[in-house]
């Protein structure tokens, strides 16, 4: 093969070995986490949406017709999903396997008011998701995904990118599932409240997580801790799981040699967070749905790229002239 | 769903509904087509690599080692191998059924000197291209992909899109598989001259295709339309498989209702022809290698649109509270 001809692919693959080592093995199976929680600032006015829809989504994950099941079964992906905090009571899904309670309490409270959780619930939130991790890899998974749900929830991702990037509340305040232009200088205002509120320490990962949120966040944040001391690649969805890769990314910056970004969502707040973790998004599709849908897109391609470096001839093995 | 949250995944979705209709059916079996051919031009010393490189890499497309033949393999997709005019003779490969021939004649006379091919060359390389892809309809594959092998040929096709789009020579050449900057000049003077000796009529998609080449540019362009005609969405690799479109196109504009542009090669002439026929290429991985490798990367993204479109629970089919 020419030199570098396959670009960036041939650099996930290389990040790949760097994560599972030489000769590389089979990504597959591979899994997407959907993490789901409630969050207090809801009653606020942020979202488009009230909050009984988180547990109307997962009912609908449990389905089987929801957008990252679709993009998981195309794709040859699992999909498990995790109660971390809904308001949202799934007694009899639990029962049943098809939902797993790591639920830390029924959804945080209002940050604008106080402070989301407490520092002991943020530790919790992060241990129950690195046992979710190290879980999958007893069971075998080669590669992990991240998704989320919980309606409000780009509120305190937009919160977390603010505290942890520096940029302005604005540049990091997006329309969410679909606000207006007023509601969205609302969202801004209820953000900027919180931040002057609740002085969460931008050098301190657990205090941002306990004053902003959300439990799922901290799910996520400790999931890919998990995936990371396993040595399994970990793939990031959208701003909200960007939001808690960038948790878990001040608790160790090594982490970010064992994660992917999936896709560039059109929350601005993504962008400046993976700008200062130094992680590129492979794909640009305008996907602000959640979910871990951009993961089921991006994973086989992080896989195409560890086959091309573990399977593909190059021009000398090939016996062909050389330039 | 919320409105549009997929954002470009439903775009495609919708497009292929438009040519396939509604309810969507499979896209499953898909198939890329490796069309090769040989060019007179490289004697001028435009490449990185000689000229005996086309029959090798048909060969390491046969023997299944080659950038597409472990994408394809990784996405499910087939892969076929078309001689529409090498230089090397593959009686052997077309016997045991590994190669398909369609040469027009053993490569292309030097565009600088004279035409690449006459004007029935041009007409039957058309043709030839679409009776493959009728062919693979009649079969049952219901999607395509193009995939060009030849070295030099982003010589020609930077020429094509100098002709076409009206930018200048030095806008539209690249570096191919990776030339210096010396090199770059000189390929880009054998352009230029190449057009102020032939005057390829910009209007005239079968002039162009004579006088600049070449025979696989020629196929996929015929390729290209065959899909269409038979309703098959069509996804398009590379530098050289856009100049090809074009040229398809210049015959019949709604063609681009029809064409998918599979990623953003490095090449700079390609940005040019897409722009021009209003196509937005889906992935940019700064990939080079052609062989239509950034098909097998979008075909499956493609083809999740469509599912999306065909599987996903909307908000009030599932019952969700509305905003």
């Amino acid at each position: 093969m020419p030199q570098r001809a396959l670009g960036r692919l041939l650099d996930l693959g290389e990040k790949v070995a760097g994560i599972v080592g030489f000769p590389i093995p089979d990504l597959s199976p591979k899994t997407i986490v959907v993490m789901a929680g409630d969050h207090g600032v809801v009653e606020e006015g942020v979202s488009a949406y009230p909050a009984e829809v988180t547990g109307q989504m997962v009912h609908g994950f449990v389905s089987g017709h929801a957008g990252i099941n679709v993009l998981c079964r195309h794709a040859g992906i699992g999909v498990r999903v995790v109660d971390m905090g809904c308001r949202a009571d799934f007694s009899d899904l639990i029962a049943a396997g098809a939902v797993l309670d790591a639920k830390v309490a029924p959804g945080t409270a209002n940050m604008r008011r106080q402070p989301a959780m407490s520092r002991g619930q943020a530790a919790l939130c992060i241990e129950r998701g690195a046992a979710i991790a190290r879980g999958l890899a007893v069971e075998g998974v080669r590669m992990l995904g991240t998704g989320d749900m919980g309606i409000g929830n780009t509120t305190p991702s937009a919160a977390i990118a603010a505290v942890v990037t520096g940029r302005t509340v604005e540049e990091c305040t997006g329309r969410g599932t679909g606000i207006d232009d007023s509601r969205l200088a609302h969202k801004a205002l209820i953000i900027r409240q919180s931040i002057e509120a609740r002085q969460p320490n931008p050098h301190d990962p657990l205090d941002i997580l306990s004053k902003i949120g959300g439990f799922e966040i901290g799910g996520i944040a400790g999931f890919i801790l998990g995936a990371a001391e396993s040595r399994i690649p970990v793939v990031i969805d959208g701003v909200t799981s960007t939001a808690a890769a960038v948790i878990a990314w001040l608790m160790e910056p090594r982490l970010a040699h064992f994660m992917f970004a999936a896709h560039r969502s059109v929350e601005p707040a993504q962008a400046a967070m993976l700008s200062l973790m130094g992680l590129e998004p492979i794909l640009d599709l305008g996907m602000r749905l959640g979910e871990g849908t951009g993961c089921a897109l991006a994973m086989p391609i992080i896989e195409a790229g560890a086959k091309v470096l573990r399977e593909m001839a190059t021009f000398a093995e090939a016996g062909v002239s050389q330039a």
